[in-house]
């Protein structure tokens, strides 16, 4: 009755067994009436494979050869399908990012998609076949094969979804939804029926790691509904769309952990108009994301900078702001983590961060930095007080609301 | 200083090592001042390995999606031999069939090529990159991926290089080039240095399995100079063109045994034109390759008729006369061989036959079928024979010459 875009990863069509599960799951949607178009990503661990082959050649390959190279993954996994599906009398098609009409920019290994041409698509489509998509790569104006790098099949089927304004886009993974908190390690976290593209976006880039923010901000730009759900498990999934239906007054959707942050300290900075512009400009320069800063005042009227960073990206930091000169007197920490809380609704309620700030006093958990925006509220605290300070923050304001 | 086509086929590229031995091989032509197009095949097992993926799949897999399949193969071994060419400091750059100009007809699995677009191939060695090209594969009219069947690597490689009007198309295997006989079978067998493409062809269809007929045909046809030799061993290899200089006045090039060879008798079959038109008729409906036909008078004016085949189509071809009706008093003898000597020269020369008779009646063989042509004599004896006729047909003819 509709169009469906649906998306499995490598960990879903990693065998034979695997693949017939996600051959089931299509065809059903196929029988009850809808087209379907089905975005797949390499098998298991073929892309891992295929990168230790490359590894053994060189260790510094040209990222074009890599692109040929990793764009076989799915070329595999998408006939594999093709033929399950016809296996059970479900009539498909394979169709690689080229086939498929995917054109990117020229940037081998992390292209973006430039558009979608949907015209073969349609074609299968209009034949009433399941059309199966190799996720992650396109095409590039030299007729070169690219890859979109990490969370690139995510993006891959917002973008075609997109393309052919599909009712629906389902993300199929291994977890049955996006929770409250990561539910390992927070027993009390549940499973959320919806959240807000900006809410989703929040909490991917926090490190909830169920979908790929590209992907989220794509299906925002281009409003395309999307629904993550489990392959393995048939029960409703957590939609993620512009506005939600927040019947419970559910402020805070999520409480996020990040443990890959690094807190560096720039003391003495003189205390002069754009000193901080140059600061940054030079981390900018670099491809260094900055994330929270904060600003104080320092000895002998300069001031203290503070920021936090990946912890990949600390040492290049330092390096760079040392040979400049004038931020020398620096210090980098890795021993914290960030704990944040997401939900739309929040800022329109007070109470939320004394709240949440409630939680930490109460199991002596000390704030080294605070920063909020509109629908956000993290802390930086010691990365050994992370995982009881989410637990706590979660029951307080998620679960015995 | 000029244009060559190496082909190396799956086992030449293995591992990481022999890929690096190609490598060097590639780079020492191109650094020798010459432009350079490489033909690989897949990598030693991927082959077997992907269709015994899509056996676990499906017993019947659709030809397009095994198509679709089977080329992410030669995808890797391209990427990862031009990875090991640029890390020795050969430029070079990796072409899909369909990357490299190659279209064909809409036959999955055994698709023929139409015609080589060489544009991205010159432009790539107008900026003085080795062009590594995947062999096997192309693109037919519906923008889907076809493979060629068997042997199809070599006929990539001569394709190219009758596209690209190539000075010479270099077929690196691993043996050293084109023998007057099997070496493990006899041990006086020597390699040659020049063989007509009629010779070629015909010991290629003879069971000599150095390279795959379509290849020599294609090379013929164009007028591409061919020449086997070894990836392992540098020496000189077997040229393979148009005209050879027989220097020794070598009649004979070859003495091969097909033991591949299904006798049919076929007995009463009316002695009226036509009737061993229909007979064959029906047997190439189904595709059924006919070798050698014999014609005898038999018992009440009828007729017999034997005719050689190869095993794998005999059932087909009794169940194909069976069920007409007229030719159900046959019978099909798969215990024996076809041996053959193969030699441009052997037609002005008389005597050539009756030696072959001569050696094998001193050793007790009996011939059962005769066939001869301009350049070739085959006889068809047991099987159990073969070994022995080949070495003595061998000593008679090529080593005492």
């Amino acid at each position: 009755m509709g169009l469906i875009v649906q998306k499995f990863g490598g960990s879903s069509v990693r065998d034979r067994d695997r693949i017939f599960n996600v051959a089931r799951i299509v065809a059903n949607t196929h029988k009850a009436g809808n087209d379907v178009v089905v975005v797949v990503s390499a098998q298991g661990d073929t892309t891992d494979d295929l990168i230790a082959k490359a590894a053994e050649i060189t260790h510094d390959p040209s990222s074009r050869e890599m692109d040929q190279l990793l764009a076989s993954g799915e070329q595999i996994s998408i006939a594999l399908l093709s033929m399950a599906l016809n296996s059970i009398g479900c009539h498909a098609v394979s169709l690689t990012g080229w086939q498929a009409g995917f054109q990117t920019d020229r940037k081998y290994s992390k292209a973006r998609i430039r558009r979608v041409d949907t015209e073969r698509i349609q074609s299968e489509l209009e034949r009433n076949r399941v059309v199966v998509v190799a996720g992650f790569q396109g095409l590039n104006k030299l007729d070169d094969i690219t890859t979109l790098g990490r969370g690139g099949s995510d993006t891959s089927a917002v973008a075609i979804a997109a393309a052919l304004k599909a009712d629906r886009c389902q993300i199929y993974t291994d977890v049955e939804g996006v929770y409250t908190a990561d539910p390992r390690k927070v027993p009390s976290a549940r499973k959320l029926d919806e959240i807000t593209f900006d809410e989703m976006l929040e909490l991917a880039t926090l490190g909830a790691q169920v979908l790929n923010n590209r992907s989220v901000e794509l299906a925002k730009k281009y409003n395309v509904e999307l629904e993550v759900l489990s392959s393995l498990n048939p029960v409703p999934g957590t939609v993620v769309k512009e506005v939600t239906n927040d019947m419970e007054g559910m402020l805070i959707k999520g409480v996020a952990k990040d443990a890959d942050v690094s807190v560096i300290t720039v003391m003495d900075v003189p205390n002069v108009p754009g000193s901080s512009f140059k600061m940054f400009s030079l981390l900018a320069q670099r491809n260094i994301n900055v994330d929270i800063i904060l600003q104080s005042t320092g000895r002998n009227g300069n001031k203290d900078v503070t920021f936090t960073c990946a912890q990949g990206d600390a040492e290049l930091a330092c390096r760079v702001l040392k040979e400049q000169g004038r931020y020398d007197n620096l210090v980098a920490d890795n021993s914290c983590a960030k704990v944040s809380i997401v939900g739309a609704g929040m800022q329109s309620h007070s109470g939320v961060a004394s709240s949440m700030f409630e939680a930490l006093s109460n199991n002596h958990i000390n704030i080294h930095m605070i920063s909020t925006s509109e629908i956000k509220i993290s802390v930086i605290i010691e990365e050994k007080d992370a995982d009881l300070a989410v637990r706590a923050i979660h029951d307080m304001l998620v679960h015995n609301v």
